[in-house]
């Protein structure tokens, strides 16, 4: 398997996706273009959230404040998961002190008739201009990761029509008419490719598939409601890009998962790195798993903590990463002790 | 270990917490007294929740409801966990469509000097009261569960004031303030043993641990902050009365678990019956763990997935529940369906 565009001055986080020996992990984390970085703040107050996605100067510009601010080993895309339903027919707002709100979720066939397939091209053109202006301004320094939700992710929104502690009424409609929920998934899953290899194309060096709620559902459903669609994603990009699947409390499918042709698997902190490495069979790169919450502990704490987690995770198949995304009010010193300890790691 | 009080005539319960042979497991559902049944609907337009909670006439009656409707194996006593930082000189609101809301949250040492250690048989005598109440009322029939919040859980209210997702506020007192964290915890774990030993004392038969968002806790944090003040509970209760610990989300934790003296753990629907038997070691008696919203399904699904999940489990050392509370907006067919297929369930 040979990727094109991988001539990156800073290849680490790649050769670890390729299982290469390296002298410590790369590092990065998930959220880091976002809000905890004051110089992000200034943008926020200026421009609204779709703004900020759809406009690729602005959405190139918050993808490399961190960068420059912590020198991670891996830039990720500005974006939002939910773009996709967006570009699908459905209306997606943000609302501020609450978060992501559908107005018209899909509950049924009537719904689902108005969601296309779009070309991504055109209504996701400005991903792809953004990917274009982030490429220029990272000047191959560090590898470009692209993302997206997994189609089970994506239906939660869908269907709930906003955040939710339990997704009942996403779940519900998947019990209750599991065929619409499959038909809805399919065309998640179609477009999401499509999306996805437009990212590779426009420059992107891997892609990770975020299934943030895979976690709510019991192992049969997972399979049948979240992995084989996520399957779908992985076989149709791994032949061009090494993808990433991370999947939040989906400890109980790694096995499956390390078998799926993906380069690395994201793990969340309730799974000990020796589970993890137990549960995904010991070869596959793993990426994770630092509790977000961690990094309210002082700079000295996390640092230590940092290295215990490499040492038990092993140095080799890893990227060091928090095993969600990180929180808004995290002290900046804390974000840099974080990184920090990954950069000054030397094996024992 | 023998328990007092075990003259009940459905022992099926009882004898599943001692690990004895039974023809079907026994079944009851976290939550089964409340929202989802009409009867207590009308009790709950006449009196706000602290009402239900502190008339032992109410209480009781809100108990038994389910009993009558699908005839459990056991009772649960109606109540909640907030009673216990309540006792405590904690301010407890439940708001309408919001859940609890503790308006003076525990940030410092000023605020936890406020706390107190209650002497339970004052501050919560109505509970007492309560059990005797629901006693009488199910004349010996079944027997009766008796429930407090893990002191973590207690904490995590009692700390970001509120639910949350991710109980950031409470984390960050964890790991800013460990000293004051601990304090707090050993505060709610003295309560708790008094309390469940009080609540021994007027009749319960079995008491119940809810370590409701120990899962959101590393493996290694939960051992410090979650887990060792249940082992407390554990070992102060456990000669006088059969303990159950259930942690959602806390499958990393099972074999620990499984060695704590508790007669039984409680599994959430992530866990597989395989998994969860293994992870415990395959001596100690599980309850779970069906996922609350697959009672959306229809009844006929329900019933064929139950006597999978009996067999998948094995009969013995087995007491069907679901993998957390029962949801507010489900069916009663589909709720008597889930009871039926276990009192209808015939090994093979």
């Amino acid at each position: 398997m040979t990727f094109k565009n991988i001539m990156i001055k800073n290849d680490l986080f790649l050769r670890a996706l390729k299982g290469e020996q390296v002298d410590r992990p790369p590092v990065w984390m998930m959220r880091q273009a976002g809000r905890y970085l004051p110089e992000f703040q200034v943008i926020k107050k200026k421009y609204d959230f779709f703004t900020r996605c759809q406009t690729p100067e602005l959405a190139s510009e918050i993808t490399v404040q961190p960068i420059r601010r912590y020198g991670m080993d891996a830039a990720i895309l500005f974006s939002d998961i939910l773009v996709i339903p967006q570009a699908m027919n459905i209306e997606v707002q943000m609302k501020p002190d609450f978060g992501p709100y559908l107005p018209k979720p899909i509950r049924s066939q009537k719904d689902l008739d108005h969601v296309i397939i779009p070309d991504v091209n055109d209504s996701l053109g400005y991903v792809m201009e953004a990917i274009k202006a982030t490429k220029e301004k990272l000047n191959d320094e560090v590898p470009l990761i692209g993302f997206a939700g997994s189609p089970w992710t994506i239906l939660c929104y869908c269907v709930q029509g906003q955040g939710s502690k339990n997704f009942d009424k996403a779940k519900e409609l998947c019990f209750t008419n599991p065929v619409l929920a499959h038909s809805l998934l399919q065309k998640i899953t179609d477009t999401t490719i499509e999306y996805l290899k437009a990212k590779v194309g426009a420059g992107v060096n891997t892609v990770q598939v975020f299934d943030s709620w895979g976690g709510m559902l019991s192992p049969v459903d997972y399979q049948e409601f979240s992995w084989q669609y996520v399957q779908q994603i992985i076989d149709a990009l791994k032949d061009i890009t090494p993808v990433i699947a991370f999947g939040k409390g989906c400890w109980f499918a790694l096995d499956e998962m390390s078998k799926s042709g993906a380069s690395a698997l994201g793990v969340d902190w309730t799974c000990s790195p020796r589970n993890a490495r137990y549960l995904s069979g010991g070869r596959i790169t793993l990426q994770g798993n630092f509790d977000p919450t961690r990094l309210f502990s002082p700079p000295a704490v996390i640092k230590k903590m940092v290295h215990q987690m490499i040492n038990e995770f092993g140095k080799d198949r890893l990227v060091v990463n928090l095993g969600h995304g990180i929180l808004p009010n995290i002290p900046l010193e804390n974000a840099k002790a974080f990184i920090d300890a990954v950069k000054e790691y030397k094996a024992n």
